[in-house]
This record gives C-alpha cells, structure tokens and sequence, in this order.
C-alpha cells in the first residue's frame, strides 16, 4: 500500500498539548489547516493561517457549537475515497481532508469535578469529534487520524522522512487507536449514564443532583495490553495481561521488570497476591507466596528480619515462590534470599543498587520494581469471572484496628496477643478461604487454606508447623469467617492456640464461646468477614 | 419534566424487523417520516409516504451512501435545543427531528461470516448511524433515540395512552441504551482491527487475507446486568452479576431460578464451579461444590446414584454446599437431596415437575435450571483480576481420553482403573491447585484442595477420607500437576493408592518413576496440566 500524501488538515481539539507546535509544522509543509472555535483562536494567535470549518463549510456554526462539522464538506472530504470518489468530490466541490486531528471534549474529567452538573455532563458529550474521528478511521486507506498529542512527532518524522506522506501501518495504526479512543469515550459515557439511570426514571426536574449507583445497566470496560505471555495457568491456553489506563496505584500492574525471565500468568497471579497482602502492614514485612496462597509472612524490625521469620514457616513451599516486601530491597536481605532459597519473583517498592548486584548474580529471578504505594488507593472493582458472566464487586478494603475487637471470654488477650491477633488477621484475609492462620511474634506459625471446611484449614495449619518444627503451644489463631461449630475451637485448644481473632455471627456463636471459654482461650470478634476464593 | 411530543421521525435501520408495522403506527398519528435507501424504499412499498433525507437537507445521498445524513439539516434538527435554539433552527429552516430510529451496519454479522473480506469489515463501519444515534441520546431532553426493534412497542404504547408524547424517564433510558450501543459497537470494531495490528503492520496489499492474532491491543468488554446482589464475597463490599450478550452455552449466566432465597454472590461462583465440572461428564454425574471446590464428586446409573456416591466422599462439606447434576433432576434424587443435608443451590439442565414439588417443601433451597448444553462451547476469554490490571486468557478446553494416556510404570492400570484415573483427572480439573482427588468406583473418595505443597494436598485427601470412613487402600490418585519430588507417590503408596495420572514433565520423572515401580503403582501421564487457582 502506498504512503497518502496530506494537503489538508483539520485540527479541532481540546487537550491543547503540542497543538501550536504541530500546527506550524504542518504549515511549514504547505499544508493547509482548517479549525474551529478555541483551537482556531488559539494557532491564529500564534500567527497561522487557519481557514475556518464554517468558511469552508459555507454553514456558520450554530447552536453553541453543537452543529459546526456535521456537514457533507467535511464529512465528504474525511470519507471521500480518493479513487473511486473523485468525480463526486469534485461535482459538490469537497475539496479532500487528509489529516484529521482531533480530541473530544473532556467527559471524565467534567463528571470527576465534584461541582459539576448533570446539564455539564451532558454538553461534554461531544458529538461533532466522534464522528470525524470514526469517519476518518473507517477511511484510514485515504486519511491520517490522531487522537493523541504524543502521536505528533511520529506523523512529523514520517513527514519529514519521506515527503510522500503516512505509511500505510501508521494510518492503520491510528485507526485502531482512534476507534479504541472512541470505543472508550462512549464506555465511559454509558457507564456514568447509566448508573443514574434509576434517578433518572424518578422523572427529576432540571435542578434535581442525579445521584449515582455503583453498578450500571451495563459494565463497560477497556484495558491495554502490557504484555503478551508465553501462556496462560496452563501450556494449552493462551493469555495476555492487560492493564487499566491510568493507573492509580502501585501494583502488579506499574511493576517495572529489573531483570530476570519472561514473567508467566501464574507470577502475576501469585506476585499480585503477595503484593496486596504485604501492603497492609505499616512495619517492615515480608509476604512469600506460592499457588496464590501467603505460605510465610512476617513483621520484623527489618526486612531481613520479617524474611527469615517468613521463610522459617514453610520452607518447602516457599521453593519457587513469590517474595512481596514493603521496604526497599536492600543488599543483606537480597543475599539472606539467594543463599536460602529457589524464588521465582521478588517485589518491593524500590530496590536498591547493591541488591540489584547481588540477584544479578542469579540471572533468572525476576525482579519487580512497583514503587511506592503509600497514599494511594484506587477504587476499580474486583471481578470474579464465570461461564457467561462476571461478578463485580467492590475491592475489600475493609480492616479493623484494636478499637474495632470485641472481647467475648473471661479471658482478654495480652497486648502482645493483641499485636499477633491483628498481624494473623490481616494474613488470613488474603488466604484463600476457609483460612486459618496461626502466629506468634508476628510470624506465621501454620497456614491453613482453600478447605470446603473450616476444621480442616485449622487441622493443616497444626500440621504443617509441626512438619517444620515449629511449636503451636502458645500461638494465637485467625479465621476468615466465624467457626459453625465449637469444633474448630475444640481443635485449636488441643494443638496449643491460646488466643482466637473471627468475626463472630454464627447461630452457635454462644457455644463457640463457651468452647473457648472452657479451655481457656481468649477471643475477639471483629464483625467483619473476610472471605476469598 | 415535561413530555415531548413527536412531529417528526426519522428511520434509517439495517436490521428491519418490525419497522413496516411501527411506521405504519407512526404515520396513523401525523407523524412526518424521513428515511434513506433501503429503509425508504421498504416503507414506500408498504404504501407510505415517506420523505428522503435528501430532499430534506437538498444534498444528495453521495459516495455510495457513505454520506447522506451527516448535514446540519438532520444533526441540527436533532441537536437544536427546542428552547434555547428556536431562533437558530427558523432561520436556518431546521425542522426538528423529535424521534430516531436507527440500527447500525452489522459489523459483528460481516465478520463472523467465514468468507468476508477485510474491505467488507471497513464498508461495515456504520459512520452516518452511530453520529445520529449519539446525538440524539446527547439531546435526549428533547428527542427519542430508538436502537432496538424490541422498544418500538413502548415507544407506540406510551404515544397511545399519552398523545402528549414520550416520557423523561423512557427517554432517558433509551439514551442510555443508546450509549451502550455505540460504546459496544466501536469496542467490537477496536477488538477487531486491534487484533490484526500486528498483520497490517506488514504494510499488507489490498488482496491480503489479514489474519487475526488472539489479544488486541485494548480489549473492549460490555457485559449486561442481570441482577444486583445483596453483597460481594462479604458484606461490606457492594456486589452485582453481570452477563455476556447472546450469551451461547447454558450457564450459571443462563440459569433461571425457579424458586429459593435470593442468589449471592458466593452462590453463583460456587454454581459455576459445580456446574462447570459436571459438564465434563457424559454418564449421570454429580458434584458438590463448597468454598469454590468440589466436595464430592460421582458417576453413576442414575443420577441418584451419583448424588449419594458423591455425598458420601465428604457430608461434613457437603453441608450448605451446592449440588450440579448432567441431568434433569427427577423427583427420586430431590427427596434424597433433602431428606440427607441441607443445600444452598441446586442446578440442573432441567427440573421435572415432580422434583419442583418436592423441593418446594424446603423454600430457601434456590433451585435452577439452566437448559441442556450438548453441543455448545463459547470460546470467551477466562480473566484473573489483578489490582490494576487484568489477566486474559483462553478458557481451559483441555482434556485427555483414553489413548491420550502414556503408561510409565512397569505396572499398567487395569480397566476400572483407567475409568477411575480418567474420572478423577476430570474432577482435578476443577479443584483449585494443587489439586490431588483419590477415588474408587468413579466416585471421590478424598479430596486435597488448594496447598501450597503438593504433597500436603495428598496428605489432606488422605486424612478426609479416613476421616470419613472411607477405604483409600485401592484407590487412584490423580494430581493436576507433576509431582516435583518422590515424596508425593511415597505418600499416596503409603495410603494405599494403585494407581496414578499426572501430567508428567518433572525434572524429577525418572525419581517419581522410579518410587511408583518401588511401591508396584501403576502411573501414566497426560502431557497436560490444568491447574487452577
């Protein structure tokens, strides 16, 4: 396909960036320019010579803007094929529109002002932009399409590199980009309009404040491709990761590669998990995790420290697992790593220089660089997909402090239980449920996942710290969900637990209680549940 | 907010379905009728009147329709503010535009056809319709924007029973559906060009066959609302189940409630998996969900039969779960249900009358019926949420048969043995990694769910079925995974297992080999994992 010369351009826009500086060198290429309203002022200000749409069109611009490109002129300029069409172009005297570049008004920043109005919302639907922008996508054999000001420099080196015009891949380029711009734009608009819908159907007046739900009449949702990957959980399935536009908070997603393979489905998988989980401690942790189960956590005055006592509760597990710290990587615990164990993925915030020197040394680690993520929270919905559908739900961001426990034994924990029964707490929230953990000294003891019930979750975590040598006797116990039965209680008195965290609200929370009571172990009810599957 | 009447429609439609009849109703009332090409010609041969868009603006329809409507007389008749623009529109001889009916080129039809070409796909771009369709929703105050043959009744009944024309809250919620559409639209024509970037980058030739890889560049996703939830996964997070359009498999998506308490959102994920893994059997099958796992799971003669087989593995789990039948739930199974545990949800592809009947005694039970599924498969994307990002990939369609199976051992597995293996590795599937299920007379008898050691996921199928009286001595293994270690087969042969499936593929197969000849198991490897978390 051959390269389409420009002759003419149209520039309407209203993120302004660069657009002076692209004018003018489309001017100083001979190209004439055809604009509109702001963007017209603004390059006549700048001393270009710009022909206005309504000059061109013969129509003035009516309605406050709302009709001004909406004309055969412009649309058959954008849509003309210069081949067949030419006959036709020249009869109603459409003089061609090569290069068109355009931004829509700017919906999602109107409805993110808080004091904006719904009449605001709706005159920032832009009209005219769109269907320039489709047209000249559809017609992307012919036309340039630009959405985006850092496309500027590609069209003016392709310019300047060969006078001919914009290859064929960067039209076609453009056009998927211009139709993803708009596939977006109306997402967006149909997401906030249709989480109103059920103000809307109460027939409000003009000055009614239309209040929004959370979950419109449809989800619409775009993401951009990070990366592809060799495959998916498994060697048969292909997969890709995608990633939100802008995103808010420090992640799995902003993670930047330092060294090390290709990461895999499950790394991202099992890195998030570690991630998320390390985020919600304030002291210096360490998170290790493998099958998207936390199998070692840990506080600690150092990250040297949270890692050993990490490490220490399933060394078996943590071989080839993911290590999530919410500290900078620093030299000591990056060789406390490699001299005690196999791992597929570290992360942390930021990672020092001499770290970085000493994973070298192990080519093949990925290391993660995600930076901080203090103060950050985004609020973008967690899905869980099924056949046919997606359940959508809002992120748990749901946790207690100290304030939020209720002590219902004789018996209340000690301060440093307390501090145990919050650390194991936050743990469990990220196990999968029916979780269990079991900690002492901040550190988890034994791990107790993904059971169809609960006895179970706390019958492996008794086991596996056993298995490693560790000593239950005296550690305290977190369930994700209340107990059903006194059995889970009854089990963890025999292995030693002296202390118990859960969110209470069974129907036999009384005899749960008398259970605890009876063998004498302190409990806490947080009133919040955290299931995860 | 004041009704608005209808003087003038205008019908421009590619789907016609139903639009003779409406227009007819339309004309009945006065109501002025521009139209377009083949929508025109259709309704003229139904004996209207009806007024081309050329005439109406004095332009003709040129390019081969690619321009017709984009003129100020059509967008400013639609866009014009009856009260602010009075003025503009008179002197301008803009007759407004109170009702558009229109449907898009069908973009997604052109390019599900085997033998479209790439330039049929462009042609198929719908510039003119979605222009209209977006404006008028943007003016929805004042204008009626119909997309969907399905609304011309309301649109007819609400001008019958109110000539004062239609109502705020049908306008605006026909705006909204309006922007859904057009935000759906330009998603499958971004999903669709951004999957071929990577061809059309080759600076491919008219005559060139694009082809298309598995992920764009974006990827574009409306999914519908079925329904809201009480709740997410725990209470204090807001939830709702949203589904595919033209949904093509029988799913939890498609499942229709016949009677019960009110799904959660736990509900339909844990139906999904129970369903989902039901379907992988062609005999009479049950599986019991709990906590995202199967529970138990069995063939049988009947589906009674596999009811109480699978019941059997694990009645302590099995208490609240969810129960997924291949087959119609008939009335001898449904008493058996209930006289033997309590259960959330019951699914089947039918319900019998009979099996109503007696699951209507017990009315929180949710009982669903989603249809038959032989013969259908969607071919979906499976997604993985990750904070920022989404992880895309192929649904797991993976499965092995019978000549699939290479036997390692020295011993090969006899018969029943082969029908037990090929049993449990379907149930595997489905049991979140690392999974291991033992079973007997295809019927789970422990099931190891979600460790982060493969090995203590066989230690816990083996404490389950002990646990439940169940003989393990005799018993197959089956293990989503390779084993990494000897440890594994060391286990299950000191539990009594015969005979085992895995994929293989470990560093460590000779080891694991070696252990299985040792303990006089039979082994064969799939050469396919499926984990799942």
């Amino acid at each position: 396909m051959q390269n389409t010369t420009i002759t003419r351009a149209l520039i309407s826009v209203s993120d302004k960036t660069g657009i002076v500086e692209f004018a003018k060198s489309l001017a100083s290429m001979d190209i004439e320019i055809l604009s509109t309203g702001g963007t017209a002022s603004l390059l006549r200000q700048e001393g270009l010579t710009v022909k206005d749409v309504s000059e061109h069109t013969g129509h003035p611009e009516i309605m406050d803007g709302r009709v001004k490109t909406l004309h055969p002129k412009i649309h058959g300029g954008i849509l003309g094929r210069r081949d067949i069409d030419a006959n036709v172009m020249q009869k109603h005297e459409i003089q061609a529109i090569d290069l068109v570049v355009v931004n829509l008004y700017p919906f999602a920043e109107t409805v993110s002002n808080p004091d904006y109005s719904f009449e605001d919302a709706i005159e920032n639907i832009d009209i005219g932009g769109p269907a320039m922008v489709r047209a000249s996508a559809k017609n992307f054999k012919d036309v340039t399409i630009v959405v985006e000001p850092n496309d500027y420099l590609t069209i003016l080196d392709e310019l300047n590199l060969d006078p001919s015009g914009i290859s064929y891949a960067t039209r076609y380029s453009l056009a998927v980009k211009a139709f993803e711009h708009t596939a977006r734009y109306d997402g967006m608009v149909a997401n906030y309009l249709g989480t109103m819908i059920e103000d809307a159907a109460h027939t409000c007046h003009d000055s009614c404040t239309h209040k929004r739900s959370s979950f419109g009449r449809t989800l619409n949702l775009q993401m951009v491709k990070k990366q592809d990957l060799r495959y998916g959980e498994n060697s048969h399935q292909n997969a890709a990761f995608y990633v939100e536009h802008n995103i808010q908070e420090s992640s799995v997603a902003t993670a930047k590669q330092l060294q090390g393979k290709e990461l895999s489905f499950n790394n991202i998988a099992d890195t998030d998990a570690a991630l998320e989980c390390v985020k919600e401690f304030e002291e210096p942790a360490c998170v290790i995790v493998k099958h998207a189960n936390p199998c070692g956590a840990a506080l600690g005055e150092s990250i040297l420290e949270a890692y050993s006592k990490a490490f220490k509760t399933d060394p078996t597990s943590a071989f080839g697992g993911i290590i999530a710290f919410n500290r900078e990587l620093d030299e000591v615990t990056a060789t406390a790593i490699i001299e005690s164990q196999f791992v597929e993925v570290i992360i942390a915030p930021s990672i020092s220089d001499a770290a970085c020197k000493v994973i070298a040394k192990k080519a093949n680690i990925r290391l993660l660089e995600c930076g901080d993520w203090q103060g950050q929270l985004t609020h973008e919905f967690d899905f869980k997909r099924v056949n046919g559908g997606l359940l959508v739900q809002e992120r748990d961001f749901g946790m207690v402090d100290i304030d939020d426990l209720t002590v219902v034994t004789d018996v209340a924990p000690s301060d440093s239980q307390i501090s145990d029964l919050l650390f194991a707490w936050k743990v469990a929230k990220y196990v999968k449920s029916n979780a269990i953990v079991y900690s002492k000294d901040t550190m988890t003891i034994g791990v107790g996942a993904g059971q169809m019930s609960r006895v179970y979750s706390a019958k492996i975590a008794g086991i596996k710290a056993q298995d490693e040598g560790l000593t239950v006797e005296g550690c305290v116990m977190a369930s994700d969900a209340f107990f059903p039965f006194r059995d889970g209680i009854d089990a963890a008195a025999a292995a030693g637990i002296k202390a118990v965290i859960q969110p209470g609200g069974s129907m036999r929370d009384n005899e749960v209680i008398a259970a605890a009571n009876e063998h004498g172990i302190a409990m806490v009810f947080t009133g919040m549940r955290h299931f995860k599957h």
